[in-house]
């Protein structure tokens, strides 16, 4: 059921850690053989036109779209038409673009900031892989109340 | 008047409750032999281009759109950025994409909120099966105040 | 000047008012003869959808959306949502869609929120039908302060 | 360099003031033989669909979007779906839509208000002109601090 | 790598700071040779359409936009409007645009407001000659907490 997929990296200068080197690291691991490509823009708001760039070259299977949005109401505002952008570039492509956003607020410190980077990143990266190669796999997990930058949440119970 | 319909369903693995089971159960029961296909995608986020790519495939008469909003004011802005991308999805399908957001906010407790859950997937689900096999059906409850996850307000009288 | 035009409504399950009722009511006594096609759908998310599909039917000149907007600030956002849509659906048609939308604040009591669904949605139906078979006739009441829903406000004078 | 143009305006009924009258009054004083077509429609959200079906018919080469929005916070969320329906109609029509919207609550007084108005559609009816006819004008007056509604702001200095 | 490429400009008269004049500057001194082709709109709204009405006529390889944003609620949503345009006017393109907005707020006093103006806008314009000459070079600063408009965040550390 599982195929070769080939997954689009678009990421930014402007996140303060390196999020696909989480990215290419984790698929690398879990997904061997995977290939990856990789864009780089200047910040969230180029995301989508990143990702469409991306595939008109590459034609990949999937995208990780990696950004990281700053701690002003401004910058939650970028984010959000930076969001509106890559719905966008989904309806445009017909094709899957897993968002992957830290807002930097997030954070109680910097190491918790930087855990958060780290682990919704590597998630996101597996999930998006699946969605392109065995998207069954996700359905085990409906409604689980999966998490991406911290532990589950996990599935509510009936009270 | 009626015939048999074709329904896509999209949920995610961030809601805490399994929505697709509660759809997929109610549209079991209430009109047997309707053809169900399921697709499961990480966050709401994830449901517009998912509706779209599983149309691709499965040309489906109408979709549903099961998702789960967090409690905190940015996940209700990427709801709100799920939904703009749902009405793109509409618009690209020619379909009624049926959308049915819980909000974590919304229940008193688990156990209410289990109940929203519940009750809003299985009424939309029979609104989504309606629409695209006997729309003239939903005109009969027009201005009625009908409700999903609560009892309908009903209407409202002249006073 | 004036040609027989083709009206589609769609209204909503959601609202409390059998705000198609109205419509009808006034454009079968002002316009004698128009023809009127209607159909129901959930709630206001669902118009923008509802009027592509009509219009995939019956081609009509013009459509109505009527919808009511619940009163929880999240039922703002969600009323916020179906009017981009509604937008999109305009540009996917070509067409004029008049939003009729009555957001359930609006009213001091149970009585003044029913007469602004009434004077609402029979002044929008006026506009639809005009907008379709004699848009010059809306150009005499230009910049004249017109309201649908209660009484006009009037040119503003130069002070 | 200097074409001549046709401009297509679109105004509202729910304005309180004939914005239009300023805009043919300034287009005919300063640039007589412009073509004008005009269209009237009920409110801003209007707007967007009425210049896509006037261009349809009439073909004009840049189009001004002329309406009034009201004081309240509904009215503004209002604005600005009319607001991202006209740029959803520019991209539609690859041409300029300026949009001259007065907010109710800009003006002082009655009197402040209706010189916002005609100051505002007066400077915005020569830009759409100049858009379409002699863009390079525009040039000349670029990070000039040029306000329409008041008076410049100016150039800021370096201090 | 490297190749010639040809970058469209487009400003505002509403703007305080002639941005144009600072992104024509940097890029003739960083990237000699390069051909820059510049057109001016009223206000940030405007620069959607104008990409777009630009690109027709010159086929640019990449876009910079440069609006100012002033300082009220109202700027703001705006603001939020022309970003929204500008999404869509990458996408009808395919194209980047890279958005360079100042938002009048963001300066403590005339002087820091003027230096956020042309930081923002040199950093950028070289950064959209890079997104279309020589892409890779972007990808050395990934992650970096590069910034326009002031000195950059810099990476996080791990903690």
């Amino acid at each position: 059921m599982k195929r070769q997929v080939k997954v689009g990296i678009v990421d930014t200068m402007f996140a303060r850690v390196d999020m696909a080197a989480f990215a290419i690291d984790e698929i690398n691991r879990k997904f061997p053989g995977t290939k990856i490509v990789r864009s780089t823009v200047p910040g969230v708001k180029d995301l989508a036109a990143g990702c469409v760039i991306l595939d008109k070259k590459e034609r990949c299977d999937v995208y990780l779209a990696l950004g990281m949005v700053g701690r002003e109401p401004i910058d939650t505002q970028c984010g959000h038409e930076a969001s509106i952008g890559i719905q966008m570039a989904k309806m445009k492509l017909g094709k899957h673009i897993v968002e992957v956003f830290v807002h930097e607020f997030e954070g109680k410190d910097d190491k918790d900031l930087y855990s958060i980077f780290e682990d919704r990143t590597r998630k996101h990266a597996v999930n998006a892989v699946l969605l392109a190669s065995n998207p069954a796999e996700l359905s085990k997990f409906a409604g689980m109340g999966k998490r991406q930058g911290r532990a589950d949440a996990g599935p509510l119970f009936q009270g």
